[in-house]
């Protein structure tokens, strides 16, 4: 079977330099394992619940960095776009260009993605939105079937609405987005996260949850997936963004050690 | 007290002739009951879970039907936009701008509605996503009212995720959002959607949702909401978007009457 | 059409005392009103969370407090039983026997207590569990219905598990009860509970639920409760059981007088 | 690291031939892989949806058959009792004694349990409700530690309510349990039901869900499972009862074998 495949990387860009550390180190790792690597990081997190929260350096800057990235590595580079002008830019420096959950309904949006990457050659990483059942995102693979050859779909995990203030992944899901036809992928970083600002926690509520990151990797991967997605930072502490969900860089050999067996059992 | 708001009309705009005679019914109507009342009408679905649904005629089109409406019958116009472009000529005619529940957290798409309708003057108004809880709107409150003067917020209310293809309504979430300091309307006709694309139902399960519009239009205002959203249409077994959730318009004056009853119980 | 239900009293027996305060209060109130009104206390809280939580009096000294109330106030009855022993000494005293949510699956209890109300003459009122969906109930009355001539089964609303620690009124739910055949309650005071033990709070999460009762309460009757479960006490804050959702006992009138009158549109 | 314990065997006693072959059978593969293994039968469905539904022989026939294959193949036994009488004569027979899910909240019948178990040695088996958060059990191992010495109790999960008519195991409460001190099973059988009787699909529903077994076990002990729990049977369309959710009995060996492995590889 195919290896499991690892977009792995940065929640949103800092810094170059940042972006270079943590993507030469998480290739090494992955080549002493033999395992695929794409460098994943944002340039802007255009849904911030707050105002006043970092958003990256935007576009431009951004895709400077990661072209520097993709030339510097030789690798992959994913990255996600929010209007439908970013689509062209983005698929040009992106080899798998990703759609963010709250957007993927927005036909739009979809379809320019899509069409950027038929154009361009690469995926497009679609991660289905925490308001959609695994069946309901059929409709999208579709809707990209429509305007592209071979559908360059791959779907992404990341955890449905349980409630208020909580996610929760449906390891049935896996299974059953495999069954579209199209490969599919957990992103165990975000789906720990404790979306939104619970007042009964004061915002204090997200700590401890990055423990829950192996723990979700580990399930999904028992369960069929066929990549991980996972974001990493050299002090997660200090993350400009969604730092409690954010593992430290030393920690990625341990987990892909362990995901690329689970992997290989349940693949046998 | 305040009357209660009443916000009608089609759920997607067909023809010039539907929109008048739709929002001159209703208008005749509220102004019976004494009601203010705004003609709904979107003229894009950019949402669609399919990408062959009808999604209305376009922007451009859209906006100078809605301008005829609001010019001959008199009433102020509602209706919602997807791209930030679209912001400023919306606001141009509709006094109600409103912005789709599954943006309502993309940053700049609030801040341009925001400035569009500080500029315009009017009101955002705001469906709360299904993946939000009653207190996370309040970030949003916080965003338009960074870059408007007299915050021009209204709160909706359409149903959070409750498992796969379901919403529920928690009318307790309706006094939490009034607690954050702007009105709160209930959106009856969405909240009964079932939403998505069930397998185990062959897509025939969102028969019979209709009668739910007046159960939760009555239990919202009883718990407390400033306003009522519904969608109507002269027949609605053939409207081109969302039918099976959609009112008789005959069905108005009856539902309105009971709903102003209500309304005047709970704030007498 | 049939006037309004009240089921209201006490959530635990703490002393014959405080039953006769409270049903008298009830009482007085309900007739002045024009409603049928019964009064509600358990002798036996047997499905607490903790182990040192206050369980009430048990069933023997229980039911000598409830038949002293009924013989001197001359009111109905209602209290729930947990074991199949207790069916038939609760049914000699209660006219409304009635089932704990959590237990309303177990066959041999809901059968017991169906042979006892009839041949004691009665009601047996169900508690929804909160794992349950409105047309799951369906084959609870049919189990009654085998064992009993005329069905005796009254429906109760109690909330629905709505991710962790949180409950959800459907009031869509509400009709698709009625449509079984059977009158339906809503039990506005464990609605509101917040059930179980969130650590992200420490327990202190409950405070200021007590404000949603009369909003559940309202919009259940909207959307066409037959009838209302209210829990009431003199010093809610001193109360031996469930404190944080307990009314204090001279908001009865009000809010009764509120949904007497909107039960009155919603069925006029 | 302790191996991963097996509780398998039959849904309910169907003859004490069935129950002599599958508790045959899977005592020979565990003892191939090197599993500690328990025979799993229940003697007594008592929280069928309907009241037609195969129940099983009681439990005096029941007890006799388990006695008879403890006593024939070695294996500890696990069963489950639904009333606080039946405490002491489960315990007598049953090895691992079983509070079923919906039962875990009634104080007086786990506190039962736990002293019969405390009395005859063995484990107290306690299945997590649909409707608990997995940091509320912690009240209930508390119960249990209060009439123990060493606390006997171990944890299963089997899904929490998710919307209507289904279940999710979300796979972070594996490790929030195993905090409390205890070890944690996951039931995959009963974790893939679909509960209650959906109404949109006539019952048909539960159809194609076996093939979720396998899924929820590998994910389940990728996340830190200790044991697994799960049900088989000869014929399993044939099976009286779940048969939808069980699985053939030549499927153990496999499943087990990829089980073990990915045991291994999480707790090296």
């Amino acid at each position: 079977g195919e290896p499991l495949c690892v977009m792995a990387g940065l929640n949103v860009l800092e810094s170059e330099e940042l972006a270079m550390t943590v993507g030469h180190h998480l290739k090494a790792v992955c080549e002493k394992l033999g395992l695929p690597y794409a460098f994943k990081a944002s340039f802007d997190k255009a849904n911030r619940s707050s105002i006043s929260s970092y958003r990256g350096p935007g576009m431009e800057e951004g895709l400077k960095i990661l072209a520097k990235v993709k030339a510097e590595l030789g690798v992959p580079i994913v990255t996600d776009y929010h209007e439908i002008e970013q689509a062209v830019p983005v698929a040009a420096i992106a080899d798998i260009v990703q759609v963010p959950a709250f957007l993927c309904r927005q036909t739009d949006l979809v379809v320019a993605g899509a069409q950027a990457v038929e154009e361009a050659g690469g995926w497009l990483h679609v991660k289905k939105a925490q308001f959609l059942a695994p069946w309901d995102v059929k409709n999208i693979i579709t809707k990209v079937g429509e305007v592209t050859k071979n559908n360059p779909t791959i779907l992404c995990e990341r955890g449905a609405s349980f409630g208020y203030n909580n996610l929760v992944v449906d390891m049935l899901g896996i299974p059953a987005m495999k069954a579209l036809g199209v490969p599919v992928t957990i992103d165990a970083t975000h789906a720990v996260q404790l979306p939104g600002a619970d007042p009964r926690t004061a915002g204090g509520s997200t700590g401890g949850r990055r423990e829950g990151v192996p723990i979700i990797a580990k399930s999904a991967v028992a369960a069929g997936a066929d990549g991980v997605f996972l974001e990493f930072h050299t002090d997660p502490d200090k993350a400009l963004c969604d730092g409690p969900s954010c593992l430290p860089l030393d920690a990625a050999e341990g987990l892909l050690t362990d995901l690329k067996a689970i992997h290989e059992i349940v693949n046998r």
